[in-house]
């Protein structure tokens, strides 16, 4: 299939692309007016949000001229013209990299400010748009609480990209158009998991099913946040954030905020639903719950749940942190945290970075794990993690017996592809690499100002002035790596200077863009995006 | 080959081990006396070391007791009995196991101290004698310049097990006996890097010239270390410690405390020797240095080298950091450093946890690069690295063009073993996964007072109080992970607690323990040593 891509083709898909995104803002005119954006906490706006309105209209505008202009310069159809697994991967890639940018111009255009007096700039805006769309949730947005400085429109535009994301812009097609062969490649483009290649009508049964079951936990859940004392705007951002595994708030302490013991258990029932796989979802609802049950990636799932916070729960007893003094609020904040990092969903109610050192590294390493495959959770999937264990089971058999050959086996069942165990180490080699490559990066060029040292003082310093500088830098290692690991597996908040409690405004414009760049490769399928920086992906072979 | 081992064959095996190391120690003997054991720096030593003396007698006892003893319970000789590769797998790991019990005897004997008043403890000893073995260099003995904690000939038993592990146990067994196929399975358990085999006569051979190389520059090293003002003993210890990458010093402050810019040229070019091929060494001998320069491992090799030591000395000027001052001073300090950790020496002659975190973060990094396959490094082989780098750029155009299939390539030939992709890919997952559950567990189970933090106090503490602990307490991630680095690839020192300034005396017994067990993974094939522990191994299939 080494051919020249079909260029008119790619352009039409992504001009369609651009008109959803652009008619998706249409969503967000009803929260200008003051009355349709209650909040739970803060006074209710006082005026229409005329600006804000107006960017978005100016947003909605550039989207159409976008995707008009694809769609025309699309326009040369070739006769028989269908989707192949390049154009497929490129459709994939390209479409992330639209609603980035286009996502962007709302933030942009609306006027909205980061912190009082400082308007946001358009790698902001793009940091803010890439980690709704790809269900991250880190923010720069520093202040949500003081009226004006973020229009409530603009505030449930940031949700909705979590919606949006968290369904998948790619999902939509293929349940509602069904693409044939290429829809399958897209749909594994953007829904990562080692699955099984259905048929092409099962694959838009499953897109279906996905979009349903999706569609109704976040109504579901609406209603309940509604019922437990939210706001209706409030209630239906926050299931946005749950059940996208997405993590934007409306407030400043997030969830937190709300400090109801009925909420925070509400919300971590629902993050652990959304990040199990939909499929297994749908077929407890449709009578067969046992597949749950039987599931070796579910058990996995919930064995980890419960192992990781019991040690939680017990190092954080033992070393007196906050919020762990009675048993009761240590189940409570440990649970919570737990779940809502393995699901890398990113809420938080407490901050783990005061945590003692066995829980700040047992969820940096949680981050890595992430949700099922075929759920809205990020990281490198449960499924992966069970796999790798498995390999390197069956390897350490195999050094002694190398003539005995045993299949890998899930849920009971041999694994018939023979490139599978070699596609798995791959891909933790994949993620190794990228994480170590943007590590390095961070620590090499983020300016030490970013952790409150000036530059230029350093050698003016007295001897002990320079020891105490250093041991504030000691720690960017650490919050370099938390940071990397919370974008690249879309969970938001990690640690240090990135904690639950401050966010990535702090950032240089620089390492925000690397973060725009971690998040999208942490959403899609890897591939899909790198391939896009291949100099021979584009030419003809 | 799925039957019960050989143990009679096995034991006489591990007997003749045994034999060897007893008799290895005698070479110790001559500098219990003052006038074999002059020192560059120290005044000579007043008496002859009666007390270790009985220490070394009484454990070359046990050695030949024990050696003995194996011989004789593994008599009943079956006729034509020849050794399998499991057998050979086990005999490296179990030689290994040997070598760091019986190697601790002469510190528990001696009555060596770690400082003043505190006597050696076994496991400190082990620790100590694994670090030798296995060319870490790691070490637990705080003082070496007060004259009377560490004898003499204690001092130089150290610095002999550099020599005896950089030879490698079993090189000499197949050098000097070969041992048929077995020989060959015991030389790629103990010799790791994907290298083509070869023909007994060739391993033969193979293993000759590295040996003769390796005795040759010891000796050439030592001479040279001589005439640029060191004692005998000291050129000697030395010369041990710079061939087998092992980085022993007999003086608290390392080959720092010379503070010869002569000596530091001299160990670093012997440095880079003794992280090169020793076949590339021997062809260049043989008049065909050709062959070196076209080698892609040695060229990877020297460029790394090379770029990383630009990196560290333009960001360690422009972070004003210590001994970075001047160009001179600053190129002579990063190439000394970054060689030394990147040949997985680990002489320290600047504490490069006081470098930027630039300096920092490459330096970790560079500890998992190690030197060439077929030298005296360790770490995972730049060999390795090379090929992982081709492996995902081969992968990178595999996922959009499936059907071209492209050799991977090393030094301009295809490799024709279609397993070596995955067993990269799979070695390059094991060491991660190693270095993973041994970072959690150490962050885990290490109490808080081995960074100074009493844990009892911490409750009663005041808010201010508090955050100064969790200040120093921050700083457990990063040396966690930096010593599982250091001991795992066999460097030595790493950052904070176990920085070029300090030592591993600190750490728990427990903690002490899994240093041994990461030093044996890093020197050893890591399935020889894992498999001991994989029950099945033992059993009849
Ligand atoms: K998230
Ligand atoms: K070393």
């Amino acid at each position: 299939m080494a051919s020249l891509l079909n260029f008119p083709l790619l352009l039409r898909f992504l001009g369609t692309i651009c008109l959803l995104i652009g008619a998706s803002m249409s969503f967000s005119f009803p929260f200008a007016f003051p009355m349709m954006a209650e909040r739970t906490h803060l006074p209710p706006a006082t005026a229409f949000e005329q600006r804000a309105t107006y960017g978005l209209l100016a947003s909605m505008a550039v989207c159409f001229s976008v995707g008009f202009l694809f769609r025309f310069l699309g326009r040369s159809h070739r006769q028989g013209s269908h989707l192949f697994r390049k154009e497929a991967m490129a459709i994939v890639g390209l479409s992330w990299v639209c609603a980035t940018i286009l996502g962007a111009l709302p933030y942009y255009f609306s006027g909205t400010q980061t912190a009082a007096g400082m308007p946001i700039t358009f790698i902001e805006s793009m940091f803010e748009s890439q980690s709704g769309f790809s269900t991250t949730g880190a923010t720069v947005l520093t202040d949500l609480d003081t009226p004006g400085l973020v229009p409530h429109c603009i505030l449930f535009w940031r949700s909705w990209t979590h919606f949006l994301g968290g369904l998948g812009i790619v999902v939509l097609f293929v349940a509602i158009l069904g693409q044939g062969s290429a829809g399958k490649a897209m749909m594994r483009a953007e829904m990562p998991g080692p699955t099984k290649d259905g048929s092409m009508p099962r694959m838009q049964h499953t897109a279906l099913v996905f979009a349903a079951i999706y569609l109704g936990l976040n109504i579901l859940l609406t209603i309940i946040y509604f019922f437990e004392g939210m706001s209706a705007f409030d209630a239906l951002c926050h299931a946005f954030g749950t059940m996208a595994t997405g993590g934007f708030s409306t407030y400043n302490r997030s969830l937190g905020g709300f400090d109801s013991p009925l909420i925070e258990s509400t919300t971590i029932g629902f993050m652990v639903l959304a990040g199990t796989n939909f499929t297994l979802l749908y077929l407890s609802l449709i009578g067969r719950p046992r597949r749950m049950l039987r599931d070796a990636e579910f058990r996995a799932y919930i064995g980890i749940i419960a192992i990781v916070t019991a040690g939680v729960v017990f190092f954080g007893m033992r070393a007196h942190d906050e919020g762990f003094s009675t048993l009761t609020s240590a189940f409570r904040n440990g649970l919570f945290q737990v779940v809502s990092v393995m699901t890398t969903t990113g809420y938080g109610t407490a901050d783990f970075d005061h945590w003692n050192n066995f829980g700040r590294g047992i969820l940096l390493l949680l981050m890595f794990v992430g949700g099922c495959a075929g759920s809205t959770g990020g990281g490198l999937k449960v499924i992966r993690i069970v796999l790798f264990c498995k390999i390197l089971r069956l390897e350490m058999e195999r050094a002694h017996r190398p003539r005995v050959i045993r299949p890998l086996r899930i849920s009971g069942q041999a694994v018939d592809d023979p490139t599978l165990a070699h596609n798995i180490l791959l891909y933790f080699c994949l993620v190794l690499a990228i994480f170590v490559v943007s590590w390095l990066a961070l620590v090499t060029f983020e300016p030490n100002s970013t952790w409150g040292v000036v530059e230029s003082s350093v050698a003016n310093q007295s001897e002990q002035g320079k020891e105490l500088l250093k041991g504030t830098l000691d720690d960017k290692l650490v919050d370099c790596a938390s940071a990397v690991a919370a974008t690249l597996n879309n969970i938001g908040p990690g640690l240090g200077v990135v904690g639950a409690t401050r966010n990535y405004a702090g950032f240089s414009q620089g390492a925000k863009l690397l973060f725009v760049w971690l998040m999208v490769l942490g959403r899609v399928e890897i591939f899909s995006v790198l391939l896009l920086f291949v100099p021979s992906f584009w030419r003809r072979a």
